[in-house]
């Protein structure tokens, strides 16, 4: 499953106990940690060991096994009714991110339909199946993405991280990164930093040196200066949650490269499976924005780095409309130029 | 000269020595270092515990006083053809603010009409001219600005900092937005954090929070996506170099949220004394922009936040063209809608 372009792992199920790389403290130490019950998988999310929409709606998923063995073991029959704490528990983790919802959904209405006796087994079996089903949706979308990049384009941009780290594997806008490097298609990326978390710095240029991928970073106000220089082809990010319009929720900064690479002249493309596609929303006005502490903009590694006094406005995502995105890549398709039409037409594909 | 609303001062001549106060420990730390020779006044200007395109300026002239004494009590009358060395050294410390030059030429002009005996003298009543002039072109700048704005306008968004340590005192987009705040016409101050060497977090929110004005920082991602909640009147920076026809360089972030504020019809504001105007050059192409070390963008406080191996694109400026600027103030009046034949008729005047 990995190759040379492709070698981070940040999700693993092993010896009945779920581990997940813990990216609050990449790039300096890689340490996994192991979880075996709910409130400590939801606390992993919420306090972003984990994070990405894919990787947050897969990590849900062994929760739900974690809880489902656990209420087994401890009530017998009455797991069944138990385990609904657990799986709100699991959704209050974070907000934005549909997949979330999508694969706590999907667990449910497994369960509904399981018979007596241990429900481990085949909720385990599901849960990797999404898994698993997460990173061919990747490959997937990396083949379609890359399809859409110029040979010799040279030089791509990136935001936030949307790689192996955010994803069950390979990644999905970086997956199209990934995908078109190996194509011969690139000859450096860039990677806009991404405060205030740095995905970028600590997790994207982690991922793309360990997969010997030529990165360079910039901070996030740089960006509209590097398309200015007129390198950059195509702006590919993930998303959070996609509107049935094309309308699409990521990671904060993303709604300003978007913005700018209009300016510009620069094609934006976005990259995630149709489980982030929320078809019961019928543009980006309904997704819930979360506001995240404001420590994280004052401080960094634990250091402040602002007076006392000072307060700070964090909201975690940004939502571009459709009308700044010229393709939505999913598993099932591209979309080009999206509108609720499109969007439509290829879910129902 | 300050008041409740403007209390810090980061350049003091005193007993005969330069005092700085060191910005890269703000605001931790208030430290003033003091300075009595040309190359440690040079290598604090390139090391950044100054900056700031005014402030550089009036710090280079107080080196001049600091090179004539020296020169002079080593050399006597031969401190006329030693000094050019000590201007060449101070001129080479940064490339980018023009106020730098401009106030070199200001005291080689001085030089030039000096009579025998000590120089220092002259040259410290002209410096403390330089600063004096600086600090009244603010407050003039602060009235011009501030004039601009609509009484109850809620927000304004400012990005580096622009303040009394970036200036002889007062500011100049601060001097403005100090001005506002003092005529009741600002509830709140957004300030872009400034990566990567945090001027927004480190400097102006210490500046806004010593003199009581409230401040909200931001991540310099998300100020496209404050801009979209319609809250903000006007964007209001400062510049390093303005050319001719009113192209205007700045802080790196400056040009994307230019771009941003066209696209949400928020208005933007320059705001820069005459000595930041470079009538040499007819537009913004010929102005350098600094590239400064990757280890800004690859590390904080001198902790690591990306992995070995990846590089980083650190411009230090970059330049916001005049089509995208609603106004700039100088000392000797507004230009809207800056061109050429406008820029050149307010330096006239």
């Amino acid at each position: 499953m990995s190759d040379r372009h492709d070698t981070v792992r940040a999700i693993e199920w092993r010896d009945d106990h779920l581990l997940l790389i813990d990216q609050r403290l990449l790039p300096q130490e890689s340490r996994y940690n192991s979880y075996d019950d709910p409130q400590a998988v939801a606390d992993a999310i919420r306090a972003m060991v984990v994070r990405g929409a894919p990787a947050i709606g897969i990590t849900a998923a062994y929760g739900v096994v974690l809880a489902a063995r656990g209420r087994y073991t401890a009530l017998g029959e009455g797991w069944r009714s138990a385990i609904a704490a657990d799986l709100d528990l699991l959704a209050a983790s974070r907000p934005t991110a549909v997949n979330l919802f999508w694969a706590l959904e999907r667990m449910r209405r497994l369960i509904a339909t399981l018979e007596a006796g241990d429900p481990t087994p085949a909720l385990l079996a599901e849960a990797e199946r999404i898994h698993r089903e997460d990173v061919a949706a990747n490959r997937r979308m990396g083949e379609l993405g890359a399809a859409l990049i110029t040979a010799g384009a040279g030089e791509l941009l990136t935001h936030c991280n949307t790689g192996s780290l955010a994803t069950g594997g390979y990644g999905t806008a970086l997956g199209v990164i990934r995908s078109a490097y190996a194509a011969g298609k690139v000859a450096r990326v860039y990677a806009d930093e991404t405060r205030p978390w740095l995905q970028g710095s600590r997790l994207t240029a982690w991922e793309l040196v360990q997969d010997a991928i030529p990165v360079s970073l910039l901070a996030d106000g740089a960006s509209a200066h590097l398309m200015k220089q007129g390198g950059v082809q195509w702006v590919i990010v993930g998303a959070d949650r996609i509107a049935a319009n094309g309308d699409a929720a990521n990671k904060i900064g993303t709604y300003a490269a978007a913005v700018s690479a209009r300016y510009h002249g620069v094609k934006f493309m976005v990259v995630a499976p149709t489980s982030t596609v929320d078809m019961s929303l019928a543009d980006g006005s309904g997704i819930p924005i979360e506001q995240r502490a404001p420590e994280e903009v004052l401080s960094l590694a634990g250091r402040a780095i602002a007076p006392a006094g000072a307060e700070a406005w964090n909201p975690a995502f940004d939502v571009t409309p459709a009308t700044l995105i010229d393709a939505i890549v999913t598993e099932k398709g591209v979309v080009l130029n999206p509108t609720t039409e499109k969007m439509a037409a290829m879910m129902a594909s």
